[in-house]
């Protein structure tokens, strides 16, 4: 099971795929919480123990516990007809909670992320994602295996490529974000169709993984636009 | 006097308009560190000095003390002919720290912030800019009355406006962002002459302020490009 903080990331929760198991709060419960299925344990505990429990500094009002989704097989046609994000190795919990509340944002409903990428459930990736890990499916798998079945376009963000300004983005395809210091393992690089480059106008040797995340996202959404 | 760690970011602040104080380092000082400038006090620590110096959790080789750059007044007519990025009470360190780094990546050399934005030189926003402060000048000013003497269209980054992706943007302006919690403060939100949004698709709720900014950045950049 994991944890989530605070009544906004509870309520984002219910009706959600996730499975609720319990919820600890200091006493003020809404209503419509109570009838919220019969299956949900509700805890009232004190402000100390709340602290004692919580993941945060600052203890919101109440938190809960809820069931890991079982790992699913993502089957390579569930990919066709549009865009998926592909995360090879990033290892921040901040930088992973962030592209998942940007994905959200921007509409994409899963996100698939090597073995090696942080787990979605740590605290502070569920925390960073603001109530958004509720509406997105996470698959960790074998990013080469699903690419070589999968069969479409693999657009990778490098440092080197084309100008992401200028791809004619077709209407289906993989996009690979790679880990935070050595970007695209040089396994999935092999894969990739059309290495893709956000164009440096200044100093900086690099832009973080989920500002590069969303950069993606905006211009896959404009070009659906 | 503010912190800078690491021997990649120490390295980024030299030939900068920042000014050194001092480097502490273990012993493995490269040699071209010895040459520059005198000014620059150098001090040689041990391991468990510099793990109590350092505000990491796992220091790096070295830090070193930089001076805060006087208060510059920002003049309005240094605003034309170009685009510049208004912070109007961002209260994360992280969220500040990355704003620089993405501005820096896409060519900005200056960030405005309003008095109540966290501190640039908070070690927490200085590593975030990943050694891109060095470029970047950092102004605190009363924003409304630089807005008002810089007479230019001001672009508020809001959750309802216009598509980003249909503004026609002219050739310069002023770009708004918000606070995290609150957005633009309803003092600023007056200046607005162009409400702009990034398109929502999905369900959370409002995207991460440095995630807005990079999309402004990326679209400010396609638009010149």
């Amino acid at each position: 099971m994991f944890i989530i903080e605070g009544i906004k990331a509870i309520t984002e929760f219910f009706g959600s795929a996730y499975r609720l198991h319990s919820i600890y709060h200091t006493g003020n419960l809404p209503a419509n919480f109570e009838d919220t299925g019969t299956n949900i344990k509700l805890f009232e505990v004190n402000q100390t123990e709340l602290e004692r429990i919580s993941t945060l500094q600052t203890p919101q009002d109440m938190l809960a516990l809820v069931h890991m989704p079982q790992q699913q097989h993502i089957a390579a046609d569930a990919l066709r007809g549009q865009f998926s994000l592909l995360l090879d190795g990033i290892q921040d919990p901040g930088n992973l909670g962030t592209i998942i509340r940007t994905a959200d944002w921007f509409g994409f409903d899963k996100i698939i992320c090597s073995a090696n990428t942080v787990e979605a459930y740590n605290p502070k990736t569920v925390q960073a994602t603001m109530g958004s890990l509720a509406r997105m499916e996470i698959f960790y798998t074998d990013l080469a295996a699903l690419i070589r079945s999968a069969n479409l376009p693999v657009y990778g963000a490098l440092l080197d490529g084309e100008s992401i300004y200028d791809i004619p983005w077709g209407k289906e395809g993989l996009v690979v974000l790679g880990n935070e210091g050595q970007g695209i393992s040089a396994e999935l690089r092999s894969f990739v169709s059309r290495a893709v480059t956000i164009p440096r106008k200044g100093g900086a040797e690099s832009l973080n993984v989920a500002i590069s995340a969303a950069i993606f996202c905006s211009e896959l959404t404009r070009h659906m636009h």
